[in-house]
């Protein structure tokens, strides 16, 4: 089956490093979360249009990250993020940050449940917004 | 064994908060660095003096985070961290992050190794800065 | 006339600093924020409860701020901020920034304008919120 | 006389918005310095082995920032950086934000000083560095 994936490319900002001369690594989930939402745009699923705006939140349950090279100030790199799973309930991405020489430098994930904006109840998307939901299983076919 | 802890009180701040109106997670990270630099402090070992200024950097090897109950702006949280491994070449931290109604919010753990400011090769923290590693291996004695 | 003002105090955070090993600039208007928002706290006007909730949003018109010592990793400030003007449609605060030796390190300001939280058009709050303005302008009254 | 000027895009991350789904406004100065370092490098100056890599910061002693209209989520700016002052010991750089319909968005500017990386102490570059001074004065020549 073809991955459902995007990359994204990034330059290292100054700001994104610490006094180590290295990418404070918290930005590295911040980079996930930009992948993530050009994946679901790239799919036609734009986050604030899709989700936000229906009152549906794609909250984090779990985050994890191994750092395998350190990346410095104006490196460039590109991270790649790949669904690895999708119910009514939750989702799950799976990322990979690579530098120009096509090295690995992290590797990481993170686990989704839909959320109500409002209340942060555990949302149901099948039920809640059908038509986002028959967007999204069309990525993710029962087998 | 009494455990090696600390704890650092947060107030959540504006800006660390996202559209969904909740702390976005990568902060989740920052915090708990907060809480790790604050248990090295309490233990005599301020994290500037006795690693930094020695060239040795205490790298993020591997972070995870489990979200529990969401945190918003201006609610006040708890981030301990308890130090769960320490050898020649390597350090591991749990946190554990609780709101004023003493209910868990997140969960997660870093692992860390000593490695060398300039060239990012590992180093024996005992070779490397003795005294350092007699104030290290102090805290956590071979049984 | 007493001045509208009150004082936080910054253990300078790690991830807050960058590869110069000082604090990355941005960061002193993070604190401003900070310190803008304890201000309406201690004044009985908590920012999410008085403004957010009410659906009015005290947006940033101008933001300056000059530095005048830099502030390293593990130095403790306080960010003192000053109400300089009020009115049904603006505020502005100037804030000072003081190191553990007094010395000062940055001063600054923002000028902000209430707008509605969903069209961001400008809102009279004595129109808007007449309690709210009842609050703000017993702080601030015309001469 | 052709300005020293370079255009950087930015797509609006998510992490960068705030709770009133807005643009968290300490991230224009973030974007600024993207843009700063952009327009150095373009200058055949890039940062890092530039100046970082000789011990010379170039250290804010100003910011200021005036917003003009509200960036959101996943909207498109680009931030266009243009030289406006240089000398042996100081630089200034003023910056537009742009949005995707050739809006301004905002309007800003950084006073600098080259200083030293160790001691923070002001460095007159032409001095200390000759052969970036002879790169730097070619983009501003006197009159």
């Amino acid at each position: 089956m073809t991955p459902i994936a995007s990359t994204v490319a990034f330059d290292v900002r100054w700001g994104e490093c610490d006094p180590a001369g290295i990418v404070y690594h918290p930005n590295y989930l911040d980079w996930f979360s930009v992948a993530r939402m050009r994946l679901l745009a790239d799919y036609g699923l734009p986050y604030m249009t899709s989700f936000h705006d229906n009152g549906v939140v794609l909250v984090v349950l779990e985050a994890t990250c191994s750092f395998k090279k350190v990346v410095r100030v104006d490196d460039h790199v590109s991270v790649r993020a790949t669904l690895t799973d999708l119910s009514r309930t939750r989702m799950s991405v799976l990322y990979k940050v690579v530098d120009a020489a096509h090295q690995t430098c992290a590797v990481g994930h993170t686990h989704h449940a839909f959320v109500d904006l409002l209340d942060h109840a555990p949302v149901n998307v099948a039920k809640r917004c059908p038509q986002l939901w028959e967007k999204l299983s069309a990525l993710w076919p029962k087998p």
